[in-house]
């Protein structure tokens, strides 16, 4: 029989159909990783290129023989305008703003054919130590509303680079929906007392069944109310509302733990087209009690359709339970030899 | 300059991205649509294979020699199971429900290789018609709290099945997202004391700019803040909270004005993937004035990314002012001696 589920957080109901359940091989892609290469001349992010991209705002530099292992670039298609000014309009009906903003990519290693999953932990480490760099500094500027760091992996994940890469987008305005997540986090908070998240974190590493794995500081899991087939959710066990206020050592367990997740989809699911989003509180919620961050990952597996746009319920075909007895099954270590520097 | 832009009915925020503006020639299928053989032995939903199918709960005869013009069955791959009881479990953070629901396919023609957009207006009313009947009786059952008519057209927009249907799924809830709606019309209502849709339509069809078509009944329109490129909704211009309250008059010139949209989509754009869906107050907010019903017509040329999925905001590369402009300038004829029976 097939199950409703209400997400804890959102209040948004999916459909766990277990009439049309797939199997996690029926999903994985059929063919195997398209092989590239480590150096395409015409990539603008690929060495000695990088004057094909506007002057870089931060550079992790590398030993060896390769000039950088990670850089941050503003985006050449960018989708907001540094120099545009905030300023609403409002006429009736009509609202706009100026299409003020800041849009970073993040090049992940100088190597054209890495992928995030095989690299060594310590390059991952590196990666998201950009992403604070630049969350920290962007977080200091007042007009910058919220920030929202991303990756696409794959065409069905909207990205047709295939150079390592992950983007920020820094936005004068809090979307709708990323505000009703506060605010229904704000509400259990003064209602029962706790943080929405920690609670769910605790049930969930009592119950084991959507548990993925957990380590020193982080939990993954395949949340009760998964919208679609293995969404995969990475927190931290301590309270923390902002990714800011990650520490060093927490630094480095992340690196270690997304990189194992994407390994685990890599190798369990045939390197699936991905996306993954850091949720994290702004900065005018800085320290709050009742927000918790988390990285989403989002296998691309299924295609939204009309009935998921149409209600905002989501028809999900892999129970989660499934799924993360599946992802727990995956070995995760980097393949012998491939990625890493 | 790119330009930020709130939906005034969701208050959600989207990026009007100028710098990377596409021409809608670009976002244009490259190949001509494949041609499809009228009829497929394999295709249940051909005829002569009506037992391929379960019993069906709704046929429209046709004339000549073909068996039926319309047929509404239950889905096979029911994504619901009418059988289920809505029973809601609450167990801490986990709360769940019996997958009670409808789900039914609405086959549009005999004809396999037929299109919405190329098919005479009279088929297109009876599939309109169809859609009513069966709103009308699954608005009685109590049980149902919100009824989704959609379709899905082309891979891209969630479907493998060439033969051309639509969907039908009816849920013992509401989704949050479509309760947002509800209570934002509500709030508006209860603050200026007009129905926001109308208050919209009104603007947009003196200002001009973003309108493709008006009819003695409807209104079809780009969306100020539309997130995706060409999304098309179809607003009825007499006050009206439900679907099931549209006249006959009104049905026979909403047939006429879905095809041609679709017609202009399918000149215009090369047959793209696309989604439609009819949203509507449901049985509970029977005659509401603050809730006007109507068609959202999705086109599916760009993806969701990860920063669509992060941040709730979306990026939108055409304007809507040159998507109406361009689709105001595509024939919408029926193309000769195809369509139609």
């Amino acid at each position: 029989m097939p199950e409703l589920r209400q997400n804890f957080f959102t209040k948004e109901w999916v459909i766990i159909a277990t009439e049309r359940a797939k199997r996690p091989k029926e999903l994985a892609r059929q063919q195997p990783p398209k092989a590239l290469a480590s150096f395409v001349a015409s990539c603008p992010f690929c060495p000695g290129n990088e004057d094909k991209t506007p002057p870089e705002v931060l550079r992790v530099p590398a030993g060896g023989t390769t000039p950088w292992q990670v850089r941050v670039i503003p985006n050449k298609f960018s989708a907001l305008a540094g120099d545009a000014q905030p300023t609403r309009t409002i006429h009736r009906s009509r609202r706009s703003m100026g299409g003020f903003g800041v849009h970073e990519v993040i090049v992940e290693t100088p190597d054209h054919s890495h992928t995030t999953a095989l690299l060594d932990d310590a390059h991952v480490t590196n990666v998201l130590r950009a992403y604070k760099s630049r969350y920290d500094e962007l977080s200091l500027d007042p007009r910058i509303a919220h920030i929202t760091i991303f990756k696409n992996h794959g065409l069905d994940a909207g990205t047709s680079l295939e150079h390592p890469h992950s983007q920020l987008i820094a936005t004068p305005v809090i979307s709708s929906q990323v505000r009703g997540r506060f605010q229904t986090a704000l509400q259990h908070y003064d209602e029962f007392g706790e943080c929405m998240f920690c609670q769910v974190i605790n049930e969930e590493m009592a119950e084991e069944d959507r548990i993925v794995l957990t380590t020193e500081h982080f939990v993954v899991m395949e949340p009760f109310a998964s919208a679609t087939p293995f969404a995969t959710h990475i927190y931290p066990r301590r309270h923390m509302a902002n990714f800011g206020d990650i520490s060093g050592a927490e630094m480095t367990d992340l690196a270690r733990t997304l990189r194992k997740v994407l390994a685990k989809l890599y190798h369990g699911l045939g390197d699936p087209d991905f996306n993954y989003t850091l949720r994290s509180a702004p900065a005018e919620l800085h320290g709050v009690k009742y927000f918790h961050w988390y990285v989403s990952v989002i296998p691309r597996l299924t295609r939204v359709a009309g009935f998921e746009l149409g209600s905002g319920m989501f028809i999900n075909t892999v129970p989660p339970e499934s799924a993360a007895e599946f992802l727990r099954n995956v070995k995760a270590e980097a393949a012998a030899g491939a990625g890493g520097q």
